[in-house]
C-alpha cells in the first residue's frame, strides 16, 4: 500500500515553523509497519493545494493531509478537498452540534467563524477530534483515500493514533496487532548498536520483529516493532528478542518505553527516601535542571550548586582548602561530592567537574570530566574525555553524570567505557 | 520566479531526523526576498527521485535539491540528475583533485569510495563546498535550473549562502542588495507585535522593507527584509523603520541581529567587571545554565544555587531564619537575593522563586513568580504569574528572570507588564 503525506500551510512552507508534524506522522506509521513513500509541502494556496491533491490521488492508495482545517479564511483544506473530489461542501449538523457543545462546556458562545469548520465535502466520513474544534474527515480523491487532519500537534496525534492508523491497518489488509517496544541507552553509538544487535530479529518468526534506531545525542533509542495475532502472540514473539537486547546492551539500557533517565533517577531516589545534591562547573546547572523540575523531584532534589571556578566550587561545597593543582582531578571530584553531601545533609551527592580545552569552539574541542558520587557507604568516581565541540561536551557530560548516578543507584559499575569518550575509562578509585 | 525544493533521503522521509534543512533553506531564501512555492520529500529510491526531478523540472524555474551527494551506494542524486537531464555521468578532474587535497591536508589517504563524489552530469557547473567532500553542482532539467546541495547542515548552509543565493538573485533579475535586520524581544506576543508595528513598512519607499515574525517561546524574532541598490541605499531606507521599531517595542527589545539575551547579560556584566550569583527553585539550575556555559561566563558567573524547598533555598543563600509563611513572596525573594549576594561576594544576585499550582500538568497550570535582583546600590523586584502548563511556566520564568536582569543592567524598569502573565505587574517595592 502506497501512502503519501501532504503538509499544508504558509508557516511550514516558509520555514517559520519546522515541520515536526511530518516526522511525527511518518515515525508513527513506521511504528505500525507502514511506510510513507512521498511527502509534499504546499502553502495556503488554492492552485497548489488542488494540484497536490490530484497528483497524490493518482499515485497513492492513502494520503494524510495535515493542516488547513481552522476557522480562518486561509484554511482551505475542506474547500479544495471538495473540488478535487468533485463534490460540494455541505454542513455537517453532527459536527456543528459537537462544536456548540465544546464551546458550551467552556462557558463561551461559539464564534460564527467556527461554523466553517463543520463544512465538509459531501459523503465524507468524520474522523473524531475530542480535543479541538477542527473536524477530521476522510474522502476519496482519484484512486486514494484521503485523511484530513488538524495542524495543532496534540489534535493531530490523537486523531492519527485513534482514527487513522486503525483505518490504514485495515486497508493494508494485514490482520495483525502491532506493538512497539523501546529501549533507551547511553554510551553506545548507533553503528555500534547495529553491529551489537546483529541477528536478534531472527530470534522471532520471520518478519515478526523489526529492529530500528533513532539517535538523539547523547541518547540512542532502539525500537522493536512486533506484529502478531493478538497481545499474547506478540508477547510470545517479542520475549526472546527483548531478552537478547537486554543481554547484549547490558548496563547501557537506562530506561525502557516511556521511562526517561531523569524519571528513573527520581523514582530510584524516592523509593529509598533519599535526597540528592548536585555540584557542577561548566554545565552550570544543566544537570540539576534536568531532574529538578519533574513532578516528585521536590521531595528528592536537595540542592544544586554551580560555579565555573574550581576554587569557588570547592567553597560552595564546603571542601577544606582549595586544591593547589591547576586542573580537575578525580580526587577533587571525590572531595567535592563528599563535602557537598555532608554540608547539605543529602543522602547522595553527585559532583561533575570539567576542564575545557583552550581556544575557540571547533569539532576537535574537548573536555576532561571528573565525576564522583558520594553516599553514606562510600564513594565512586570516574574520569572521561569527550570530544566534539562545546555543546557536545556540555550535553555529553550532563548525560554521563546522570547515567553514572543511575548506574550507581541500580548497583551497576559507573566506569564502563562509552563510545563517545576519547580515552579509556579508568578503574574506580576504590 | 518559481522556486521548488526537493529533500531526499530515507532518514528524512521516515522521520528519523526532523527536516530542519528545509526550514533553513526556505527561511534563508525569504530573507533575500525569494519564496519557495512547493517542497517534496522522497527517499533514497531511483524511481521516486526521477519522478520528483521531472515534475519539479516541468513546474519550476529553479529547484534546490538537498541530500544524496555522499559516497555510499544509497546516495543517488548525481546518477538520477544525469538521467533526468538526459546526459551521462563524467568524472570531474577538478573535484577529484580538490578531494585529494582535502584528504592530504588531513593526513589521510582518500578512500576509493569517495571517487563517486566527483562523478557529475556532463555539463554541470560546480558549486563549491569548502568544508566537505560532497560536490555541489547546477544542471538544467526540463525548464528549471537545479542546484544540488549536501545534506550535512553546515555544508548546505555555506553553499546556499555563497553559491546559490547569488545565482538565484541573478536569475530573478532583480538587481538589488538585500539586508536582514532582526530584533529579539520578550514579553510581546506575535499578534500584539503585529498590531504594534502596523504601518512601519510604509516609512520606507514602497516594497523596500518587508516585516515578518518568528515566534519561538518565550522569545519573538521580528525581521525586516530590506532591498536597495547597495549597502548605503539599504541603510538609508532601513533607518526610519528601524528607529520606529525600536521606539514602539521600547524596553522589550532584548537583543538585535546575532546577539542573544544570554550574550547581552554576560557582556554587560563583563564590561563592569561584575559577578553574578543566581538562586532558583522550580527552574532548578536552568537560569544559571543558560548563561554559565558561554565563552566569557567563567569570569562573570560566580555561583548558581538551586533547591525545590523554600527553606532549603533560604539556607543555601544564607537568609537568617526560614520565612514562616507558606508561599513565596517578593519580600522573601529580596531577602534571598540580598543574602546570596553577600554570602558569595558577588556584585549582582538574581533570585527567582516560584510557587507552582497543585495537581497534574494541564494547559491552565500556572506558577506564581517572585524575583529580585540585589546589587551594592539596592534591590529591585517583581511578581508575575505565568499560565500554560509546567514547561511553559518553567521556560517563561527563566526568561523573565534573565530579561529582568538584562533590564536592570541597562537601567530599564523590571516591572513592565508582559503579554504572557496573568495578573498585572506590581510596582517595584522600592
Amino acid at each position: 500500500m502506497r501512502i503519501e503525506v501532504i503538509c499544508t500551510g504558509d508557516e511550514v512552507l516558509t520555514g517559520k515553523i519546522v515541520n515536526t508534524n511530518f516526522s511525527y506522522i511518518t515515525q508513527k506509521l513506521e511504528d505500525f509497519g507502514l511506510s510513507v513513500a512521498w511527502e509534499t509541502t504546499v502553502g495556503d494556496d488554492r492552485e497548489s493545494l488542488l494540484t497536490a491533491f490530484r497528483l497524490a490521488g493518482e499515485r497513492a492508495d492513502a494520503v494524510i493531509v495535515n493542516g488547513g482545517l481552522g476557522p480562518t479564511v486561509d484554511d482551505l483544506s475542506q474547500e479544495i478537498a471538495a473540488r478535487a473530489a468533485g463534490v460540494e461542501l455541505v454542513l455537517s449538523e453532527e459536527w456543528l452540534s459537537r462544536m456548540e457543545e465544546y464551546f458550551q462546556r467552556r462557558g463561551r458562545p461559539m464564534p460564527s467563524s467556527n461554523r466553517k469548520q463543520a463544512m465538509l465535502p459531501r459523503g465524507s466520513e468524520i474522523l473524531d477530534n475530542p480535543v479541538g474544534t477542527a473536524c477530521g474527515f476522510a474522502v476519496t480523491i482519484g484512486h486514494a483515500r484521503f485523511f484530513f487532519t488538524p495542524g495543532v500537534p496534540r489534535e493531530l496525534r490523537r486523531m492519527l493514533e485513534q482514527e487513522i492508523v486503525p483505518r490504514l491497518m485495515a486497508m493494508s489488509g494485514v490482520q495483525v496487532a502491532i506493538r512497539l517496544k523501546r529501549f533507551h541507552s547511553y554510551g553506545i553509538g548507533e553503528s555500534h548498536a547495529d553491529t551489537l544487535l546483529q541477528g536478534v530479529e531472527a530470534l522471532a518468526p520471520e518478519g515478526a520483529v523489526k529492529l530500528g534506531f533513532r539517535a538523539h545525542y547523547p541518547e540512542l533509542e532502539t525500537k522493536l516493532t512486533v506484529r502478531g495475532a493478538d497481545a499474547e502472540d506478540i508477547a510470545r514473539k517479542l520475549a526472546p528478542v527483548e531478552q537478547e537486547v537486554r543481554r547484549r546492551f547490558g548496563n547501557f539500557i537506562l530506561a525502557e518505553d516511556d521511562q526517561t533517565l531523569e524519571g528513573v533517577i527520581v523514582a530510584e531516589l524516592a523509593r529509598r527516601n533519599a535526597t540528592l545534591t548536585v555540584v557542577e562547573t561548566f554545565t552550570s546547572g544543566l544537570i540539576c535542571a534536568r531532574i529538578g523540575h519533574l513532578p516528585g523531584a521536590e521531595r528528592v532534589v536537595r540542592r544544586g550548586l554551580a560555579a565555573r571556578d574550581l576554587g569557588e566550587v570547592c567553597a560552595a561545597a564546603g571542601v577544606e582548602g582549595v586544591p593547589s593543582t591547576g586542573g580537575v582531578s578525580v580526587r577533587t571530584a571525590e572531595a567535592v561530592a563528599r563535602a557537598a553531601r555532608h554540608r547539605t545533609a543529602a543522602t547522595h551527592a553527585l559532583a561533575v567537574l570539567i576542564d575545557l580545552d583552550e581556544g575557540p569552539d571547533r569539532i576537535e574541542f574537548a573536555g576532561s570530566i571528573c565525576l564522583a558520587i558520594a553516599t553514606e557507604s562510600g564513594i565512586v568516581s570516574r574520569r572521561s574525555r569527550i570530544v566534539g565541540g562545546r555543546d557536545w561536551v556540555r550535553l555529553g557530560a550532563a548525560e554521563l553524570g546522570l547515567d553514572c548516578l543511575r548506574r550507581h543507584l541500580q548497583g551497576l559499575p559507573v566506569t564502563e567505557r562509552i563510545d563517545f569518550e576519547k580515552t579509556e575509562g579508568t578503574p574506580p578509585s576504590r
